[in-house]
């Protein structure tokens, strides 16, 4: 193979060279077998909220089948082999300014995984949460997606997805 | 040169190649000279913050070195070459899920440009906003940068920054 093609390939491959779609091995699957994405603490992010009533502050994140989708308005549905993880921290107060609430303790990180076949028994997703910076798989058996799927129910019309991706310059 | 080391090169230097430092060339420089870092929206999450004094949320993003100095406890100081982008939108509220504060309408997006010696004057840091979708440099002159540090100076312990960065898993 030429010197000039494999600079193409790498070159008009970037997120597979620089995000490469890996699991974190060191981390026990969830009950439904799903596996905690490698790197997602280094995805775009999609959108933030703040729920104020269990005093949370969230950044909700995607891959890049889910990042390019966002900016791109293509959300309802979402396209198969979007990942979205949600970050969630407690809330606490920044002491130089009282007013700002920020991330105290990190509480839990939860992902759906778009795939219309794998999971067509709820909605396309498949769910999964790890908890604390320990990651410990939430739930202690399959059934536990129940929980999550009868949540996200209601915006059955938005994909079954609470998250609207935020408003950005140049998308 | 060797496909070899070609490859091993282009694995080596993956954010070169994936996420080049670059300026959006499109859009006016701020008032002092700082250019708008392109694909800044593409960041990795540093932290997030809800203003409840004045209604906004809030996504702290940083490029490779301030990424890297966060996860390695790095930041006080930041090293030279950080940047850190803050992207802020006004509430607005989820109709799905009352309690939810989510981002309604882009405000800004602000940046602090860390150089001890461009910027010695005002603490190693250069700072710059652009405001709206249509990201106009905000201020009229350079001056606009003593709004900006005086603000900061309560924070002078902590390297002029406000932002503390988020617990995360893996860092």
């Amino acid at each position: 193979m030429k010197t000039s093609r494999i600079l193409a390939i790498a070159l008009s491959l970037p997120c597979l060279i620089c995000l490469p779609v890996a699991i974190a091995s060191d981390v026990a699957p969830a009950p439904n077998g799903i596996m905690l994405p490698g790197n997602y603490q280094d995805w775009r992010v999609i959108a933030s909220s703040s729920r104020i009533d269990n005093n949370t502050l969230r950044v909700i994140l995607g891959n890049d089948i889910a990042s390019q989708a966002a900016r791109a308005g293509n959300t309802n549905p979402w396209p198969d082999g979007t990942i979205l993880g949600k970050m969630v921290w407690k809330n606490t107060t920044l002491k130089a300014w009282e007013k700002a609430v920020v991330p105290g303790e990190f509480v839990h990180a939860e992902f759906m995984f778009k795939d219309t076949k794998k999971w067509q028994d709820t909605g396309g997703w498949g769910f999964a949460r790890w908890t604390g910076l320990d990651q410990k798989p939430y739930g202690k058996d399959a059934d536990v997606v129940n929980e999550c799927f009868s949540c996200h129910t209601p915006v059955k019309d938005n994909d079954y997805v609470f998250t609207h991706p935020a408003s950005l310059p140049g998308s």
